[in-house]
């Protein structure tokens, strides 16, 4: 199997450009000149968001169109999460000359192939060599009409819902980690589920357009953890956010792989992460069909609550703290 | 001194998103959201780029202030390469845990403060955690009214034309490549604009508006040496391009310094990239001033030759064959 440094980059380019031009398309040019070039319908929405093995992903846990695809979600969460609809990403890729080709190619189809998926396009990249793979995914997107829907936008009397259930990757994760530490393997097909879900989170992005066309007044993704969330959100628009436990949906299994692994379960759904579900606060009467209401806002001092209490404990997922 | 690990990612990103702030703007809205929301006044343009420490650049080499302003540099070129105008960047850092957090915000000082010297916006980005300092450049520009200027446009009878001289970055690599292997660190005194050349490019980006301005039919920035940028040309065009080496305007200095190594200094301006210069194909009558035509582009076969012959032996720098 020939590698990365064998075939060289731009024969890799090449390869990766004949990839993108598989989508559908209204891209002036695209992949293999300087730059892209794209007509926007209106205000453009960016976010860049990076993954390295080892670190947010690894090669013995995930295929590599699993992370390539899992990038995509990433980065698109971004613009979900601001009311936008994804329609372009560019891709940095680097990684060390040994890495076999088939590697990067299937991690370059994952990343083809989510983004195809949302109907945007892969417009250009580099690729560079490293000592690790790291993969940035720079997604664009549109509003069409409506505004951006910030984090500051909260106010007191609305409740905070979200889009879909919390924790399945964080149990995953930890499903796959207690397997590496000793578990039966049995676990992993047992959970499969909530493994999935960690190899490639599969949020509703649609449901962001859907919020801001609802009139969503703050909104996010879930990327570091409820717990981190509220806190980021509370502190943009200067309220107190309450949740109730009870109330947050929860990912299929997530009870029984608590049991099985002696972990309160409220740990993935307060400070897992990497969901890429929305949070968003609604004036009460316009909260979408498909999200659920897990608390309130109120016109108070900064702060996040969990069940009358300010969190404190289970923190979500930074790259550093916790790498 | 801290490291960026005990002050953590969260610190870190709000002392960049202050950084950014110093800035002109007309952002919707800028770092510290999910995203950065802009409103462009037509076509967009998007590119990316990573440099890796050690490969593309070397904290012995240069500050960390010129580090951040070089990756700005390339990435721009590619905007401007297109005939576009710079408008926004995101940008990617990874960095080990160990990293001190001063070198990180110098990066980050040079990285904003030639996003402004552009007239350009840092939008966001992200921070992560890696093996080796990483840093990807994402730049988003307009184009204000012209059509993109494709590598594919070269036409039979055209002139080629560079925005400025070439070889220096090269001659500059080679002059702290030579000190690191013995030779006399007056060297580095005696060729200081070409190390400072090599440390931070500064090709005048404004030529490539002006170049669409003036009708360039096809474009590209000097990334991976001439030679490379001519050989892409011409694939893309299906043009035969001929240069000459003695029109090549080549970087002060340049002479002596291949005087003083021994090497023939053809080999920095034919190969050496990064420079970020233009390179482009013009009606003859419409090369804007500034500009010097180095060569001429025929209606035959596809191919790149130099001084009558084909490209052979001098070619251009890429991540991997070269690493």
């Amino acid at each position: 199997m020939k590698t990365v440094g064998e075939v060289g980059e731009r024969a890799l380019i090449a390869m990766f450009t004949d990839a993108a031009r598989t989508g559908p398309g209204d891209v002036v040019i695209g992949s293999g000149d300087d730059a892209a070039v794209f007509v926007p319908t209106g205000p453009v929405v960016v976010s860049t968001d990076t993954a390295v093995a080892g670190r947010h992903f690894r090669f013995d846990w995930s295929s590599p169109r699993q992370i390539g695809a899992r990038a995509v979600v990433q980065s698109a969460a971004d613009i979900a999460a601001m009311g936008g609809v994804p329609t372009g990403v560019v891709v940095s890729i680097g990684c060390p000359p040994t890495t076999p080709v088939d590697r990067i190619l299937e991690l370059n189809a994952g990343i083809v192939a989510q983004t195809h998926a949302y109907g945007a396009k892969v417009l250009g990249g580099d690729l560079v060599s490293a000592a690790e793979v790291v993969l940035t995914v720079t997604s664009l997107g549109v509003l069409d009409g409506t505004a951006a829907v910030a984090l500051s936008g909260a106010r007191g009397g609305d409740v905070l819902a979200v889009s879909g259930p919390l924790g399945g990757p964080a149990g995953g994760l930890a499903a796959l980690a207690a397997v590496e530490h000793g578990a039966d393997r049995a676990l992993l097909a047992e959970f499969s589920s909530l493994v999935d879900n960690h190899r490639l989170p599969q949020p509703d992005l649609a449901q962001g357009r859907i919020a801001a066309l609802a009139g969503a007044h703050a909104m996010t993704d879930v990327s570091d953890g409820l717990v981190e969330e509220l806190i980021t959100m509370s502190a943009a628009s200067h309220v107190r956010l309450d949740v109730e436990s009870a109330r947050i949906p929860q990912a299929d299994g997530l009870d029984e792989l608590g049991a099985a692994l002696g972990v309160d379960p409220l740990r993935w759904t307060h400070g897992g992460g990497e969901e890429h579900e929305l949070l968003a606060s609604f004036s009460p009467p316009s909260v979408p069909d498909g999200w659920t209401v897990i608390g309130r806002v109120t016109a108070a001092a900064p702060g996040a609550w969990i069940d009358g209490a300010p969190v404190g404990e289970i923190r979500g997922w930074q790259s550093f703290t916790q790498a």
